[in-house]
């Protein structure tokens, strides 16, 4: 006990003076599956958690061959001029499969890598999007407890996982490129909509005509969302991310997005409630686990289980019926 | 009770008999959100569980435009004419406010909802989508219990609604039209996947040649997606609601899907998979409720968000610390 205790000390002690190795070796433990492990990883993020929340939090997503990593990297090197530590993390549930990992290749941002004041993590490479998450989420506070000012997280621009990026960052930045068919990019509503900024990326060369036009459709299309509940609007902008443009003026509308939401509030109370949602949604997952640690609990829903398969139970009844169950056991115990 | 019962027994008389009303009147006992309706809606289904699972179910989406409804009338029409019941029912989470109600208007369907063989009952208008789910999913067995042979369940083709009907279907058509943007016509990796047959509505006039060229890109589209477990490959078809043409062929494509499906057992084992997701989804999320109905437990849950709000406590603390009192609750009734 006394040397789990000292680990866990050690591994606090070497977070707050920003070691990388420490940061790295916290991140291994919360993203171990072992029991013990989980209990050291709650204790470690317990001490650290009054040291949180300094950074801004940053979701990328676009779709593979957007130029994420080029971007990343521009941005990442910009952040370091100002004298501010970079750390990027990635939400991508796929990267376990031969899908595309993202992040896999830390050659694609060699110069970010090779500096001491970035830190670079690939997804975890394990699980469900919600295992990832978690993980995810975890990351971002050691990551602010190692002192790291701007937390990048990256993702791919497919299915479900800019959604749980979005509820994890203060600012969602959509990479886009010209030419590309729309659908291709995911113009759907649903993912312009969680955009703060548009960013028109490889505008440089043969393509910079086809880019600014493409900014103009982007900007005009956020014109018809409705308006956020940050009071933010979001523009479209371009970039080249290979010729270092416009990657100034992204740093800069983040600033403005910064000092807009903290002077009205939405800051603060946005990652309130995404603190809250994300304690909630593991509360739904883990709590029904735990009923089923228990004998007749489990017995009961294994029954239902098997009848609502051969059609021979509705789920609603079957669902009355485990209820009773799990009524029964805490009514034993209040009797008592 | 003696009442109860026997209005249950009424209901159920009616249903077996085809009673378009005693159906009428049995969805909205499921749809009531009372406490004592529940109870009677379960036992409801219970006792009809037997007389269901015989329809071919079938999911039918396309955004605003594309001729659903008219669609809808035609196909049930053709139906009619094999001397087969149809049933027509909707998810649409958004039909309770003004952004467009589906199935509002039976004007719509003048012909088919006039025929004594035909049943059409609007989306429930209460409620997020995985209420509304639950209550389509019910009224679907209740129309099942009163002979209806063919049940199409129609849904907006935006958000998370198709995966929805998806789950609660046999076979999933999408409607498209020509000449829309791709973009709003949904025609997201995600939603062209799902689908078993892709028809291009509107074929007639002078959009013929354009709906023969979408069917054509839209084939090709579908071959680039993997192959589907069910073994079946889905087409792009074109027709022509207005004028009745290609109507026929919509209805024998889906009968060569059950006769595919049957020989190879997807039909049955994906039925038995749909109702053990239902349920294992109701599960998750009514336990919750379930727990939080015990003082000890609730006053242990108020006590975490507040700490977790203010960023005192980690949502993963927290949830040790829940687990630990639902824990505690369950070892004193073991104990006795």
């Amino acid at each position: 006990m006394k040397k789990d205790y000292s680990d866990i000390e050690n591994l606090k002690e070497g977070l707050l003076r920003g070691d990388r190795l420490s940061l790295s070796k916290a991140i291994t433990l919360i993203e171990s599956t072992k029991t013990e492990d989980r209990k050291k990883a709650d204790q470690l993020l317990d001490s650290i958690i009054n040291n949180t929340g300094k950074s801004i939090r940053i979701g990328i997503s676009g779709v593979p061959g957007v130029g994420k990593s080029t971007f990343i990297e521009a941005f990442g090197l910009h952040v370091l001029k100002q004298n501010k530590k970079v750390a990027v993390l990635a939400v991508d549930p796929s990267s376990s499969t031969a899908k595309g990992s993202i992040l896999g290749d830390k050659t694609r941002m060699q110069e970010l890598s090779a500096n001491k004041n970035a830190f670079i993590r690939p997804s975890p490479s394990s699980g469900n999007l919600g295992g990832v998450a978690r993980k995810t989420r975890e990351s971002i506070l050691l990551c602010e407890a190692a002192g790291y000012d701007v937390i990048l997280v990256e993702t791919v621009g497919v299915g479900q996982s800019e959604i749980t990026v979005r509820s994890m960052v203060d600012f969602f930045l959509l990479l886009m490129i010209a030419g590309a068919g729309d659908e291709l990019q995911g113009i759907k509503r649903g993912i312009m909509e969680i955009a703060d900024l548009v960013l028109v990326n490889k505008a440089d060369g043969d393509n910079l005509p086809r880019a600014k036009a493409a900014r103009q459709d982007y900007g005009r299309a956020l014109h018809l969302f409705q308006a956020k509940e940050s009071g933010w609007t979001p523009l479209a902008l371009t970039c080249s991310s290979i010729e270092n443009i416009g990657i100034k003026e992204v740093a800069q509308e983040i600033e403005k997005y910064q000092n807009h939401t903290k002077t009205n509030g939405y800051f603060a109370s946005n990652r309130k409630r995404q603190a809250l949602n994300w304690f909630k949604e593991m509360f739904s997952t883990s709590v029904q686990e735990l009923l089923l640690e228990f004998s007749t609990i489990n017995a009961t829903y294994e029954s239902c289980i098997e009848a609502v398969k051969k059609e021979k139970m509705t789920p609603g009844s079957a669902l009355q019926k485990i209820k009773e169950a799990i009524r029964q056991e805490f009514l034993k115990s209040s009797n008592n």
